[in-house]
């Protein structure tokens, strides 16, 4: 435990790499939403391997809708979503059944459960995020009503910035970065390190606009901590800031501090350091976070490391993997946005209707 | 809602900063255990303003243990800890009752709630966090057999980063800080800050040692995910890394992957750029983090705002403020890695026990 | 744990028999509301001890509010009431302190604990229920604007049965049935056993009217499964039933289903067998559920028993106790239907909401 | 919501009784524990429709293991089990896509979500609680190492009592009756109930062997609390009582007080009247339930209703339906059962193992 996320909109996961199925339960979804297979299927395809500058598994990932969705639209009753493994080389994994990769959980895994399974990570692995990303689908129709628009990015790579943002740009390159020119070094990068036996690791920045005020639970539900919470879960994060983040710290409160102003009948900031978030709470502008992603830890190089019995060995890390992970992370960073976001919609609807 | 923390050792909070008092309720705490008021009244009073650098308000802090606890030890039943509000000038906050401040959540909480007690910020004041730090005086000792030792410190206020830790400095200099130097230079610039009617930021990192393997809850209780909702809950966090963090994003796997090795009979990892935790699972290895804190929204510069009418107004606020709240931050990010592990610890044991 | 219920409406109570208090925090209160001490304080009147037939312990039972209310309205925030003891004879109990009371919970609580607070039975007396009380003014407060009415009254006592119902006959008479002519029969029964050292037990039927259809969540919040949780909390209470209860297992479909007709614009049953409840899910009739409480376990008859150690022996319970609990669990089981209707309504609006 | 049931061994299920499949995710499972399918299938073979005196639909109600188990043993990893729907004759439903059947939860859903799934009643169907049986043999494997035993049968059925138990008669017999004797009237009344198109209700003994004292969580996840909420949220269920039940609120203190005594090194009661429950943990004795269910709703008598739009019509349920639930709810409450001990097992371990 646990496997589930949310209050409200609450999913709860299941499935290893290399079993026979992935799937998310989702509860709490508002009835009468219109939901297709090929709403899912869509945002699947976005994250899953076998893609340019990423593992060259070959999945599908064909989402099967058991549950929850009566003549095309929502009943209330939990939607249950499977995605079956297919392309599991379970073989190829046997080398690594009794050594500890290092920058991977299977020495936790076999310290915590005292047991497990090492087929391609079992539950340690990223196709897990596969069902973060069918949840965060049926989680963008329930805050659709507020026209929220969530848009993650690559902003670095191996030290490479991002130093414009276009949007149209991100999907037209191989890193899902906006700014053109640096994804063309970013994609040098990435090569270099691959041919090298090596990896790299990048930072995504994800947008949600139109966010309306008032979302977040104070004092442990604050909106930026539940996000704090959901980005961190991502395989591979190592650190997640709001709006000026770290950059905070360095700043003087007179600087920091976003100034209130009465705009065309709405009340604004006019800068946004605080990223969308006060006191837990939305304030109405845009909600800006920033995740770090280490490097991948499956490279080709040796690398020292022991048996799970403690002998010392050596190991190079084969198989199917994505040299800079946070490439793939952008659609999954998008879906744990939505998905933080539908439950404190909900949270706060609930809220509203009382009064 | 939601006002209540963790799963197995659960933290429930309420009090506003100028209402008759604050209070938390600890569930799940292990039956046995020696507690004493001057145990909690110990950690409060690290925390408690009125010393030097932090706001001059003059509160003992004085806790009263209304449950739980029988001839000075756990029953096992919930233990409510109580703090009388007592230097509570509600008056001098008068002025603030129909603005927003800048940076402050006066505008999201009315956003959300439609109604708020303005005195001294109500409970979107950092006064609240009295209660996490006496609630983390229980988690320690719920954690103490493993002899977890819990210490954070400054590492960077206004740009000035310490270069050097020595933990025996940390409560010797005015800004919880392990480099001596460092802290001279901290507090000047703090000073220079105040006289100029502005604030500055910090970072805190803390580090736990001791940690066995194998505490966390993959895939949405990970250590790391609960750590960074913990300690994005504190006032004025802008951002959480673990391990390397941000610092991650610009190293190769082979750079960043921490090499496993038998030592002493037991399995270590030669660097520990995880921060102690891999795949959201302690591994041994000491958990370090880093927490960002903006500078203190409250300063005495004129601001421009608006009423909560939507006027243009400006604002200066007075009051007892903290010119830089990491200071103070210290011993309550110390608590909440505390009352973290002590969930974690609670639900790895019920895991190892029914084994 | 656990020492919290709700999901969307929270109480988290504390607090032992001879401690220095009791108290609760009620999480997820509407914003807005105007509650009173003097609101509060009446509940608990009618739950104290002190009234003729019950135990004689002089509590005055003042509730102190903590937080949450501004200006004589709620805020959202938690609400905590503090309840403080006064009264407690912890020396007149020091005779049971090595020893188990047959009917008592003095064995298990040492068997799950491993140390307890035997002072009036620390933690498992039905003191804790004033903490339930005082939360379900709040909760009235929240399905208000409803009209929801919750009565409950006494329809049992030793065998004897009420045969009719008369609402304004509750408050008349010494054991809150609404049969005057069962009443006496009941007191006298009642008398009769105090003198004979016995105690004995009783029904108590709760009817709430205007609970608006729809309220419940299956499969496993439905609302009759977590008012029978709530009941079944209650100290002393052995079984709980809806609408025909124990009775519909006696009875055929065609005589138990409840026929569905249109009714002045709204459909209705012509029946209610169902107790306002199908499916897990309010139907708009009343709901209506029984609870049976077993007769007051203190008596001051001799009865075997063994001592903490294991070694025979015998006790009188003596103190301050009621011959039949069931009389004062009339305000505790409205409360608990309060408590649960708040929680369903409060889920319930926010279902409707995001459609 | 919720769709989840539990803390510790917690079950999340999904399905609609004529969608693409029923399932559940049983999160909080021990690692290391050896299960098979063929474990799972026996127990949903005993639940399924298609046997004599019940529904004749026929459903293999095969089970399929999609995660949570390696190499035959369980890896602490959640446990999904699917189960397909088969014979679902979805079209022989649409008579009643229009109108309310009386008794059954049509109504109440659609006044509850707004639309609804009406094919066999989508997941207001028993069929739902193959989940629970399912999830209900993992619960067995992690509370056998005390070796507790669970049965249940049916005592009463049609207003004829089982007045001896034979543990071995239960399965010889077509109603799952102790009785031989009573078994041969139930059947003879249940037959003469269908014959004339009606049904009829019956109740449920469970009893728990060597389940250890002190599980159970006061104040609000008391043992006999949960058990009441689990059995009723069973389908057709309408009362619980735990231990004398009703018949207590009949009895004198010191009739029904339990007298402890010390036996064989263990302190046992003589009586058992608290049914293994004092204060809301076990007291080591026999756990003793029983669950009252109504008579099934769909009969094929002519019944009066009215149609979505309010209009007045009659229905007659034909379609393929049990004449008495109570029959096929005796697995289901054994697994409840199991379920609810599963949990408190755990928590009583963490507990345990913290001291």
């Amino acid at each position: 435990m646990s496997n589930s996320l949310g209050t409200h909109f609450k999913i709860t996961t299941f499935g290893e790499s290399h079993g026979p199925a992935l799937g998310v339960v989702v509860d709490g979804v508002t009835p009468g939403l219109e939901i297709s297979q090929k709403d899912i299927q869509a945002q699947l395809d976005r994250r899953k391997p076998g893609q340019k500058l990423t593992s060259p598994r070959k999945e599908s990932d064909t989402v099967e809708i058991l549950s929850g969705i009566f003549e095309g639209k929502t009943t209330g009753m939990p939607i249950a979503m499977l995605i079956r493994n297919k392309d599991a080389h379970s073989k190829s994994y046997d080398y690594l059944k009794d050594l500890f990769r290092p920058g991977h959980a299977d020495f936790t895994y076999l310290e915590k459960y005292g047991i497990r399974d090492h087929r391609g990570g079992g539950r340690q692995s990223a196709r897990e995020t596969a069902n973060w990303v069918a949840a965060g689908v049926i989680a963008r129709k329930i805050i659709a009503k507020y026209k929220i628009k969530i848009v993650a990015s690559v902003v670095e790579i191996a030290g490479i910035r991002a130093s414009v943002f276009n949007e149209k740009e991100i999907s037209k390159n191989m890193v899902n970065c906006g700014d053109k020119k640096a994804a063309e070094n970013m994609v040098a990068a990435i090569e270099k390190a691959r041919r090298e036996g090596d990896s790299v690791g990048g930072i995504i920045e994800v947008v949600a606009r139109n966010v309306p005020s008032g979302l977040g639970d104070p004092v442990f539900d604050k909106l930026d901590a539940d996000l704090a919470k959901a980005f961190m879960s991502i395989n591979a994060a190592k650190g997640v800031e709001i709006g000026s983040g770290f950059e905070a710290a360095r700043m003087r409160g007179s600087e920091h501090n976003d100034v209130f102003l009465k705009k065309g009948g709405k009340i604004i900031t006019t800068t946004n350091h605080a990223g969308g978030i006060l006191g837990g709470i939305s304030t109405g502008m845009a909600i800006v976070a920033r995740v770090a992603f280490k490097p991948t830890s499956s490279i080709t190089q040796e690398q020292d490391t022991v048996t799970t019995s403690g002998k010392n060995t050596t190991v190079r890390v084969f198989g199917r993997h994505d040299p800079c992970v946070a490439i793939r992370a952008v659609p999954i960073v998008e879906a744990m946005m939505a998905n933080v976001l539908a439950d404190a919609v909900l949270s706060q609807e609930a809220l509203r209707r009382s009064r």
